[in-house]
């Protein structure tokens, strides 16, 4: 980003580095926001962790429905959660902003508020990033993180006979965007509606995990279980089998059992952590993490398939999480 | 990037990952494409630069009139522009590719071909990134580099009595950009319409002014003179004097100089490093380095005023660059 007085960009930009220059330069930024490009001092012994996450109006956000304010939070919580899965810790972000000239005034000053909340919540302050005008709100999403040199953790690295965990709770996000999209006045306290509005990146349990060797393969849960697994497993060149009631699972009101299932089996958007760990360790892993349960779901077999028992019997396990190249003419929130 | 087979977001990051993982691993990057994220080893007593860059259909190309393979070097070129503004070298890049479903065939392997292409001439491998279906082309570039620590070259280091200078010659991408849009078969091998479809960044100048030191402030001008100019001169708290007779100008046949001086102040998408240099030190400059012509275009002055001097006289230099939030409806290029 820029500095100078005089532009409509710049003073766009004004907005942006008044409300994300908070705190001191901490997270080894040496030159934050305001020249070609930031300026970042790595630690010594740590490895840089890399990822950057669309964040798309229609796609991923409605703005009538989604207060400006979670979308500054959740396109950096959806970043961050990536650097969790790798096990690593975020030290700052990159922000490219497309906006509608309407959008320049109250909707980007509560929108950099919440995005400057949660940087200050995550220990990942802002770096710089790029604006441009655009009729719809255009985000994009690059963190940084580290850990220490040969602690990361791939999704590659299970191996059969490993378990299979999850943290948190699955489908909780798939039904609040439901609450969401067919409520008249959806009750922003809902726990459920939460977890899709402002999710909560694992870092204290991928850290955790990470540190000290425990999980082979981790990979954060953003597509839904059905489809992230198989990606886990592919990966790593194994199957796995899963068993259906051990799926810490989403409660619906006067719903079915079947109904739950399929949203913790296929509801994305959860960004909780899906690792293994070698059946030797496993009795090293504490109920939970930072008040996040862990939960053994099934284990890692030699033969490719992904299995799910249900009362005895086993059956394939189909992909029906989020893939946005299947989806007709509306993303999953449009 | 995601691995596995099934997906329709799958095969698509199969074709991405085909063109983009030619050559060995090099650049440090550990985990490339395929996982949660990247990670990356930085080099010891290096500092790393951190930049992203919007690539738009409708606002910064036109699928009909830029072809595939330039949208995709010059995705990279521009964000690999702002490394060698602050006298650094690219090491890896972060793609982020929104699609529409009928782009993800030969489009595609075009745009990526272009890329990995440019990728392996500026020693920019791919990382990682994120890919969406969506109804225009969104291109979001993350690019990482590297230079040594404290010899990166800031906008803000340019003191009263320094030189003025730029490498290259100004105002050819926008006029190239005018014969683009103008022209019904515009030539693609004339020079000036090269500089717009497939820019340069002058990595060999940065670096080669940033490991001497020789560089006080440095920048890249993508928004033209007139605009960059004043960034700089506010982030360095100074003003400048600009000998119009001095600008190295786009030449235009049958134009007026009148039309090349307005193009050289005002055109963008140049790419060209704006850069000062204090004057005792101005001999130490070469003409040219890497067969880049260098050019003294004026000085620093304590007062703020950005002038121009013509003839004799001296006004002020109104920034008439791009500023995309001052376009109507249309982008540059729209």
């Amino acid at each position: 980003m820029t500095a100078g007085p005089k532009s409509a960009e710049d003073l766009l930009l004004r907005i942006l580095r008044r409300e994300l220059s908070r705190g001191p330069r901490k997270s080894g930024l040496l030159v934050p926001i305001g020249d070609d490009a930031a300026l970042w001092r790595p630690r010594r012994g740590y490895q840089t962790i890399l990822t950057c996450d669309w964040f798309l109006e229609g796609t991923h956000f409605l703005p009538d429905r989604h207060p400006p304010r979670l979308v500054g939070r959740k396109s950096l919580a959806r970043a961050v959660s990536d650097v969790a899965a790798m096990g690593g810790m975020p030290r700052c972000f990159l922000l490219s902003l497309g906006l509608p000239s309407a959008r320049t005034g109250r909707w980007l000053e509560e929108f950099a508020r919440g995005l400057a909340d949660a940087a200050e919540e995550f220990g990942c302050p802002a770096a710089g990033g790029d604006t441009t005008r655009r009729e719809d709100i255009l985000i994009n999403m690059t963190v940084v993180g580290e850990c220490r040199a040969g602690r990361a953790v791939l999704r590659s690295g299970a191996r059969p006979g490993d378990a299979v965990l999850v943290t948190g709770r699955l489908g909780e996000a798939a039904y609040g965007l439901r609450l969401l999209r067919e409520t008249k006045r959806p009750d922003y306290d809902d726990r459920r509606l939460g977890r899709h509005l402002d999710p909560a990146p694992r870092l204290a349990a991928g850290a955790w995990l990470a540190e000290r060797r425990l999980a082979t393969a981790m990979m954060d849960l953003s597509d839904g279980l059905s489809t992230d697994l198989a990606r886990l497993c592919a990966a790593s060149g194994v199957g796995a089998r899963i068993e259906a009631g051990e799926l810490p699972r989403v409660r619906v009101a006067g719903g079915e059992a079947r109904e739950e299932l399929r949203l913790a089996l296929d509801g994305g958007d959860d960004y909780e952590l899906l690792f293994t760990v070698a059946a030797k360790k496993l009795r090293r892993i504490p109920r939970a993490i930072a008040g996040t349960p862990l939960t053994r779901i099934g284990r890692i077999t030699a033969g490719r398939k992904i299995l799910i028992e249900r009362g005895g019997f086993s059956t394939e396990l189909p992909r029906r999480g989020w893939d946005p190249f299947r989806w007709d003419r509306r993303g999953p929130v449009g």
